[in-house]
């Protein structure tokens, strides 16, 4: 039997989050934390809005999630995330130890990939579930940015 | 004539934000962030307390002058910090473009040189301001803890 809680699933909510952050004029990207197939957090960029550069999504969905929780590791949950993480984010989960980490989009700039920065040894990581869809919102965003200005 | 505003006089202020750390027994590292001789944030680690791996020194600190400053980027400002930045915190301060960063203890282990993580290139970084002074504090609290248990 199929199971209907696979990557795609959770990285389809995950873009429902990027679109919200792109219906704010910030640049979508969208993040989702789940554990045992429920979702515990939900977040999007808001570095405009808050004029902060740490709020990424990935950063607010970590504190929602461990607030959730009432513990500050995320051994057990999975990270959604529609864009490669960047070194500051990677840090953010280095920290929370958390279980696994399933991004959409590469991000060959400023993902911690190419930046060469870590993900905690015990989390495993997969890239590229509905890339496509991901890569497409970002792309669409920064032409419609350049076609403002 | 001696500059009473050195990178020595703002340690200082950053190590008592690690004091103040240190008395609500979370991992002492203070930050503060200064503007032509202005400290305009003050910070320390709260990860403990906010049950929040995010929450150290450096990345509250960020929020702080950003939101004083009415604007995300930290061009003109110089953090001091106790402790080498992490990788999430270098990768905090790479997006503020933050004009200059000090720190005062090296973190052979955690430390953003050591995994590879990097600042933007406009920041200049120094370390080893204090150091003796920002080590001695990690390591009373390291102790204390360990005799505890």
């Amino acid at each position: 039997m199929l199971d209907p809680f696979d990557d795609t699933y959770f990285m389809k909510k995950a873009l429902q989050e990027a679109e919200r952050a792109f219906e704010k004029d910030e640049v979508p990207v969208g993040a989702v934390i789940v554990v045992s197939n429920k979702i515990i957090a939900r977040a999007h960029n808001l570095t405009e809005m808050l004029n902060d550069v740490t709020a990424h999504a990935e950063m607010q969905a970590i504190t929602a999630a461990a607030n959730f929780l009432g513990g500050k590791y995320l051994n057990e949950c999975t990270m959604y995330v529609t864009l490669e993480p960047c070194q500051m984010c990677a840090g953010a989960l280095y920290w929370s130890q958390i279980g696994k980490v399933v991004y959409g989009a590469a991000d060959e700039k400023r993902g911690f990939n190419s930046l060469g920065a870590k993900l905690h040894p015990k989390t495993e990581m997969i890239g590229g579930v509905l890339q496509e869809e991901c890569s497409q919102l970002l792309k669409r965003f920064f032409v419609e940015k350049r076609n403002l200005n």
